[in-house]
């Protein structure tokens, strides 16, 4: 599973004063405890300073990368705070997240792929907003998929993201995610899933039950990625467990591992 | 989902204890709790009484009756058992557990079927052993409902078993048992299944959150029904949880319910 760290976001209270404050040890641990937990993408985000997003989002990165070597995902669907952030990068290939097959997002970040060699996250919409079928985001994927490797860009450079909603909304939700998930994979086994988990619940109680049960049903339909966090052991106990039921992890030698070092919670 | 409860079986030492001292009230006991929290089928299992069978599995169909009306599955490869309980029997549509495409086995229980008017719990196997992969077990599965339809059994009359076998033993059991799941519910919508969750993690440490883990990505296969336990809250809250999120419980209407009941735990 590439799990790409979360925490580092500004919606996040704490996150937002530690970057305010410019508190670097604050932003640093977090970074390296998520590495350390198993994150291989550490997510930056800084949307909630506006016009001051780029200046933020380059320091997020500058300080982050003063004490972690994994790769960032970059987080915003501005441009401008995309590229100061990327102008940054020290660290192996980062993450642009995302693109979406909207005209004028396409055109302003797909020039930055290249420019700066990273991978992408490319979200399942397009002008005409969020799909409703499974079959409606596959054809917003093949789009997708097909100008970005016209462009050079490797399959396993691209991560799809399912575009979840919230069954609150919509009961077929959770199914329409799923089963993207899978067509995704089945037709581009090469491709990766970087998939959210929060949405899917939003609006309906005991809603870390029903991020935990997406994941592992997520995983099922072959999630090979997603953005979570990863200091919640519940969920990492989850995707071992998970990945050891879908023989991804052989002879379930990596679940049984991680059982001796006591990582596991209660029985 | 289906719930068979699993409770009344014969290898848990307190359950024999109560069969062997012809105790009533904890048989009557354990079948009506396992109603109230859910079970559609009470699971009744003599089979370490060996030549006794006939007769303890009968005392416990008389027993459970008594104060139970829901109907009975019952748990024997043994056909003079088998009869026996069915003679017994005044609730409504007992489900024999079960038959299999072992010559023997199913030349002795299909008559029973018609005669006593009963579903019919079908395991994936025949004179051949176990299958090894997904589709093997799907020509037995179609071999078995085409020849217990030609008797006149009604689809939703069939619970085929996917027969899981542990990851411990095979890395890609796990998958094996998802797909056929899948090919089963997608060949045959009316057709149920009735999985047992505990096989899969045999061997292996953690076994209860495995077996969690297997029960939710089952459901997201098309899993509808089980063999478990239904005083398991954690189990029954996945089982809700799973179902808001593939739809099948409108509007998360059954969830939300259960919800505002207390009856999840945690947050």
């Amino acid at each position: 599973m590439i799990i790409i760290g979360e925490k580092l976001n500004s919606t996040i209270k704490s996150v937002m004063q530690a970057i305010e404050l410019k508190d670097k040890q604050f932003i640093q641990d977090l970074a390296a405890r998520q590495v350390e937990a198993g994150a291989a993408y550490i997510d930056v985000n800084a949307g909630m300073f506006f016009e001051d997003e780029p200046e933020k989002l380059s320091w997020m990165v500058e300080t982050v990368q003063e004490v972690c070597s994994a790769p960032f995902s970059v987080d915003t669907p501005n441009p401008k705070a995309l590229e100061a952030a990327l102008k940054m990068n020290r660290n192996s290939k980062p993450l642009i997240n995302s693109i979406t097959d909207e005209k004028e997002r396409y055109n302003a970040v797909e020039p930055l792929i290249t420019e700066y060699n990273t991978s992408v996250v490319a979200l399942c919409m397009d002008d005409n907003g969020m799909p409703e079928t499974a079959e409606d985001r596959m054809t917003v994927a093949h789009h997708l998929i097909e100008k970005l490797t016209k462009k050079g860009l490797q399959l396993e450079d691209i991560y799809m993201d399912p575009m979840v909603r919230p069954i609150g909304t919509g009961s077929h939700y959770g199914k329409v995610a799923l089963e993207t998930i899978w067509q995704i994979k089945h037709s581009y086994p090469e491709v990766h899933i970087a998939c959210g988990l929060s949405n899917i619940s939003f609006g309906i109680p005991m809603r870390k039950l029903m991020n935990q049960t997406f994941l592992v049903a997520a995983i099922a339909a072959g999630m090979d990625g997603a953005i979570l966090d990863p200091l919640d052991k519940k969920l990492m106990s989850l995707i071992l467990t998970s990945e050891a039921l879908m023989g991804t992890d052989d002879f379930c030698m990596e679940f049984i591992g991680k059982y001796r070092e006591g990582f596991f919670e209660g029985g």
